[in-house]
C-alpha cells in the first residue's frame, strides 16, 4: 500500500502557514500574532534586545539525526540563550523559513512545535515568520526580550579581580556530535549517559534563568557559550581589555562527557573547553558577590590578555565557520 | 597579472562581522549595537513591531542581475515596509546571513552599505545579525519598529463604504523582472523607462512615511502589496470580511509599465494588478477622510467577500512560493 505524504507543495505558502499558525498559541507579551505585514510584542521597559542566529541544513542539523522537533527546539534555544546571556527574559521570536517543497509538512509541524515547546520553557511565543523555498532547509530565529529595567549584561565589563563563572554544562553537545560522528549506536555501552550527550547536542538545554539571576547579583559581564568557552570567553577578556585564567581542576565534568570520553578514547577536557552549542552562560562577577549554587567559580579575571588554562595561553579553539 | 579577490573565507567568520560593523553607522534608537549577544533597541511606546523576511540567491535574487548593494536595498526596503504598513517607523534590522566561503568580501561590503543606505532612509540602522556558511547566498532580515503610541493598522479592518486607495506605483517591478527574463538589452528601446522599471525590480522604493500618514489619517486597514495588489487584497478582504471592488480606470498606471508593455508586447494592467515586490502601500479608509495627493483611490470596500475588477471576481493572481 503506498503511503501518501503531504508536502510544503502540496500545501502552498498560505496553507504553511495557516497549518503553522494554528499550532501556535499566543502570550501575553504578544499584542498581535502571525497573519499581518507585522506582530506587534510588548516591549515593558522601553527598550527590547534582539538577537538573530541562522541554522543551516547540513552545516547545523542533519535531518538524519536530527527530527523537525529537535531543529525547533535546538533553532529556539540558542535564540532565547542570546537574550539570557544579556540578562535579559525572553518575550517572542520569529521565525524565517526555507524549505524545498517536497519537504513533508509533518517535519514542519514538529518543527513548530519544537518552536512552541522551547519558547514555552521560558514563556515566550511564535509571534510571526515568514516562509519561502529553497533547495535547503534553513531556519533564521531573531529572537526579542525585555530586561526588566536593568542595565544589559555586555562582555566589556569583566574587571581585575573579579571571578568567572559557569551556570549550565559544558562538553555534553561536543561529546554528543562526536559521539554521532563516530556511527557508534549510542545505546550500547553506558547506553544512558551517551543518549544524554547525543540529545544534549541535538536538544540542547541552556539555563535560561540564570541569565536574569546573574544580572540581578551583579554580573559584570556574561556570555553564551555557543562556540566553546575558551573562544568565547577570549571574546570577554578582548571585549574588557583584561586576561582570564581557568582552572580546569575547578570544572564539574559531566557523568556523560567521561562516559563518551571512555567509550572514543578522547579527552573529556577538550570537549568542555573548546566543545560548543552547550549554551552554559559564562559570566564574571565582583569579588564579593555570594553566587547561588548554580555558580561554579571555574577561574578568575586579572590585568592582561587573553584566555589562560594552568597558566598556558590558548588559541581561539572554538568554532568559525569559516574555517 | 592574477587579481587577487578576497573573499568570506579568507576573513573568516569573526573577520567578516568585524568589517561590517566598521561600515554600519549606529543610529539613536540602538542603545546597544553589533558586538555582543545581542542588541538593544529603543522601543518609545512599550511595544515593539516586527517582521522577518527571507531571501534566498536564485529565487528571490539573482547575483548575475543584482549587485550585493541591490540585494541589500532590497531585502531592507522589503522588511522596513512591513513596519510602514502597519502604521509604524522602523527603529533597526538585524541580518543573517549564509554565503559560500567563496563569496568576495568586496559583495558582503556592498550588501551591507545597500542595507545601510536603505535604512538611513527612514532613519533606522543594522543593529546586529549573525553570519553562516552556506553553499548559496541566504539573507534572513527582521525589522523593528515603533508605532509611535498609535494603534496598529491591521488588514482586517476595512468595512462597507471605506474606500481603497494606493500610495506608491504599482507594476514596475514586475515589468522590470519581465524586461531581465525577456534577456534584451534595457538600455535599448524607450531606454529611460525602461531601465527605471529595471531598478525598481532590482530596488524598489517604498513610499514609507505614507505609513504613519495613513495611520494617522484614520485608515481602517492596510496592506504592504509584496505579492501583487490582487493577492494582498484578497488579504484585506479575508481579514476584514469585505468584497473589495477596484475600478482599473482610476489606477495611473506609470509610464514605465506602459513602455515595458510597448517593448514586450504585454497588458500593462497584468503587471499593476498581479505583480509583486514593488511594496507599494494599500488602504482603507472611511469616507469622510480627506486623503493627501500622494494617496490615490483606485476601489471600493462592501458587503461581501473577494476582491474584483470591473465587477468580475478574480483569482488570487499572486505570488506563492510553492507553486
Amino acid at each position: 500500500m503506498r503511503r501518501c505524504v503531504i508536502t510544503v507543495g502540496d500545501l502552498g505558502e498560505f496553507g504553511v502557514i495557516a497549518r503553522v499558525s494554528r499550532r501556535l498559541p499566543q502570550g501575553e507579551a504578544v499584542l498581535l500574532g502571525p497573519g499581518d505585514d507585522a506582530a506587534l510584542v510588548s516591549a515593558p521597559d522601553g527598550r527590547v534586545v534582539v538577537s538573530t542566529d541562522v541554522l543551516i541544513e547540513g552545516r547545523h542539523f542533519r535531518r538524519r539525526w536530527s527530527s523537525g522537533y529537535d531543529v525547533g527546539r535546538k533553532a529556539a534555544a540558542q535564540n532565547l540563550a542570546d537574550v539570557a546571556a544579556m540578562g535579559g527574559v525572553p518575550t517572542a521570536i520569529v521565525v524565517g523559513l526555507g524549505m524545498p517543497a517536497d519537504l513533508p509538512v509533518a517535519w514542519v509541524d514538529e518543527l513548530t512545535d519544537g518552536f512552541r515547546d522551547e519558547c514555552a520553557l521560558v514563556g515566550a511565543s511564535v509571534a510571526g515568520g515568514d516562509i519561502t523555498r529553497c533547495d535547503t532547509v534553513v531556519v533564521a530565529v531573531t529572537v526579542l526580550g525585555d530586561l526588566q529595567g536593568r542595565a544589559p549584561v555586555k562582555r566589556s565589563g569583566a574587571r581585575p579581580g573579579h571571578v568567572v563563572a559557569v551556570a549550565g554544562e559544558l562538553g555534553r553537545s561536543a561529546a554528543g556530535l562526536a559521539l554521532l560522528q563516530s556511527g557508534r549506536d549510542p545505546y550500547e555501552g553506558e547506553a544512558k549517559l551517551l543518549e544524554e550527550a547525543v540529545g544534549v547536542h541535538l536538544r540542547p538545554s541552556p539555563p535560561y534563568a540564570r541569565g536574569p539571576e546573574a544580572a540581578r547579583l551583579g554580573a559584570s559581564a556574561m556570555i553564551d557559550v555557543s562556540d566553546g568557552l575558551l573562544q568565547d570567553l577570549g571574546h570577554v577578556a578582548a571585549a574588557s581589555g583584561v586576561r582570564i585564567d581557568l582552572d580546569p581542576e575547578s570544572f564539574a565534568v559531566p557523568e556523560a562527557v567521561l562516559a563518551a570520553a571512555r567509550e572514543l578514547e578522547a579527552d573529556p577536557l577538550d570537549w568542555v573547553l573548546s566543545g560548543g552549542e552547550d549554551h552554559a552562560l559564562a559570566a564574571a562577577f565582583p569579588p564579593d558577590v555570594a553566587l547561588p549554587p548554580a555558580w561554579r567559580v571555574i577561574g578568575g579575571v586579572s590585568e592582561g590578555e587573553g584566555v589562560y588554562v594552568r597558566g598556558r595561553v590558548t588559541g581561539p579553539g572554538g568554532w568559525d565557520h569559516f574555517r
